[in-house]
């Protein structure tokens, strides 16, 4: 029997967001529940059940529904477990896919969110009829997904795809949640660019618009803003942040020769002040056959419904 | 009709080498031509033909050989061309499997030198029943050939996993052959650790057996030697280069997430002394989640049939 839906479910550290998604990429429905206030994982599936629930009577119940993809922190594509996420209220290793089907009985498959994005990308968005490309999001973290002959590169264990946490600065880095110091992460993030508006902002005696606004507050919208501007330190805020994200990009170049890299996230929103930068550092970086021929975009999904489509797209892959 | 044979050619900037190999990885004759002195390939190709048809024919003819690999600098298996190789006498792009296989009757396949290595050391070597490893080829330069579900990755273009070219020293790094600075190749190669050597040399007033050999002519081979006897600027060339190895490892891992490294060429020689700090510097720049799990190890292949091996390795996939 014909199953014409999937559900995205992308789970947050605070809220996690699902969706009734079609094979054309619509969101039919949606809802959320909170995710930080569920202690107990069992707490969490029930009102997760509730929720979705409706939305799955309303698309004509079970048959309906081809499978459940879920993008999750630490989510491990191989075992269907969340493994040790440092932002989840759940601890050690959760066998979230089991415990869904069990619940819904529906098949469901899980990976981390930059996966998910990945996937959903490939389906849905900008990298559709790619067969080599890298997603990287960059929100409060620096997230990335890998295809390669059209397939996610899962690697030995699950967890490949965290270039986030390569270094991009060998000496004196800053310090990254994750342990080491230097990572990627600690400089494109959202986070990162409001570490380096307060750095950048104490070091300098320049005028700024971003010195109206209490330097621990500074997000990265505010530096889009003061950008948009004209504001010189806001520029050489993004001058910055893209030198290190394309000196990165080259390496990632080095690896998988993609034919595009995929820009998804807040720090996206930045457009071509970020972009600019991040195309002219890489192509000062790769070996001269890759120069100015690698293509660097932003994401095509509609950033409310992102999330979903791409957690949804996994789903589709079910056997 | 069952081809129990495939030939194997590893072309370098000085010679060729080639052999007859069985699906056991046993070379059964193996032979030679020079490179470097044929400035026309189609001459080359003739003095190819020459020497290898008396090899094709002890086996058996053309109807026991089911295909001839190639492992060339600069080699495209997408295309079959080698492209813009700078140290072989011939330009621009050459269709060297096209013509081997009007040439010999033969199906040709191509690729560069590290992958047919990687495909090599899956096949014949410590990587068999391996699906996810990367192996680095520390030789003159640094090559790579990264395999992922069971797959090389040849990416968009069929160029990819050149990191000898990611950048491991970011600022005023060593200037190296492609045009950039800072390459890892720059480094980690033996060329690289001569450098280093006389570099150090330079640099300290430490007694050493290097300094017995004229600074222009000392080889990682001498390091080594020096090593063994508990040389103490010896043991520091090696403790710098597999830092850097071991740093640049550790990104790999974050990329690919690999079941194993491994590591082939004249500097894998040096044994622990190069092993231990490329271990210790990679576990100490890797998410806590890969310390202590991916193995590094040296290639398993016989070395004077490593690079026949290799190359015949390819032969075998042709369809």
């Amino acid at each position: 029997m014909n199953k014409p839906y999937v559900i995205g479910i992308d789970m947050g550290g605070t809220n996690t967001v699902f969706g009734v998604v079609d094979a054309r990429g619509n969101v039919l429905s949606k809802s959320a529940v909170k995710t930080a206030t569920h202690s107990d994982i069992k707490l969490y599936i029930d009102d997760l059940y509730a929720e979705l629930s409706k939305l799955i009577e309303a698309a004509g119940g079970n048959d309906k529904i081809k499978g459940i993809g879920v993008g999750a922190p630490n989510g491990n594509f191989y075992s269907g477990k969340i493994e040790f996420a440092p932002n989840l209220p759940w601890k050690g290793q959760i066998p979230f896919a089991e415990l869904m089907t069990q619940k819904f009985g529906i098949p469901t498959a899980l990976t981390n969110d930059a996966n998910a994005a990945a996937i959903g990308e490939m389906i849905y968005g900008a990298a559709r009829g790619m067969k080599h490309f890298i997603m990287i999001t960059l929100g409060t973290g620096v997230g990335s997904g890998i295809v390669i002959d059209g397939k996610l590169v899962y690697g030995h264990d699950g967890f490949a795809g965290e270039l986030g946490h390569t270094t991009s600065v060998r000496n004196n880095g800053r310090m990254c949640g994750c342990g080491k110091t230097g990572c990627l992460e600690t400089y494109a993030s959202a986070t990162g660019v409001a570490r380096t508006a307060r750095e950048m902002l104490d070091m300098s005696k320049e005028a700024s618009l971003l010195r109206n606004i209490p330097a621990d507050s500074i997000t990265s919208k505010d530096v889009y803003e003061a950008a948009v501007q004209g504001d010189k330190i806001a520029l050489e805020i993004f001058e910055y942040t893209g030198k290190i994200l394309g000196e990165a990009l080259a390496d990632f170049v080095a690896f998988s020769a993609p034919e595009a890299i995929i820009l998804f996230g807040g720090l996206s929103k930045a457009g071509d002040f970020i972009l600019k930068p991040i195309v002219d550092h890489m192509n000062a970086n790769v070996l001269p056959l890759w120069k100015g021929k690698v293509k660097v975009m932003f994401s095509e999904l509609k950033e409310a419904d992102a999330a979903i489509l791409g957690a949804s797209a996994l789903a589709w892959e079910i056997k």
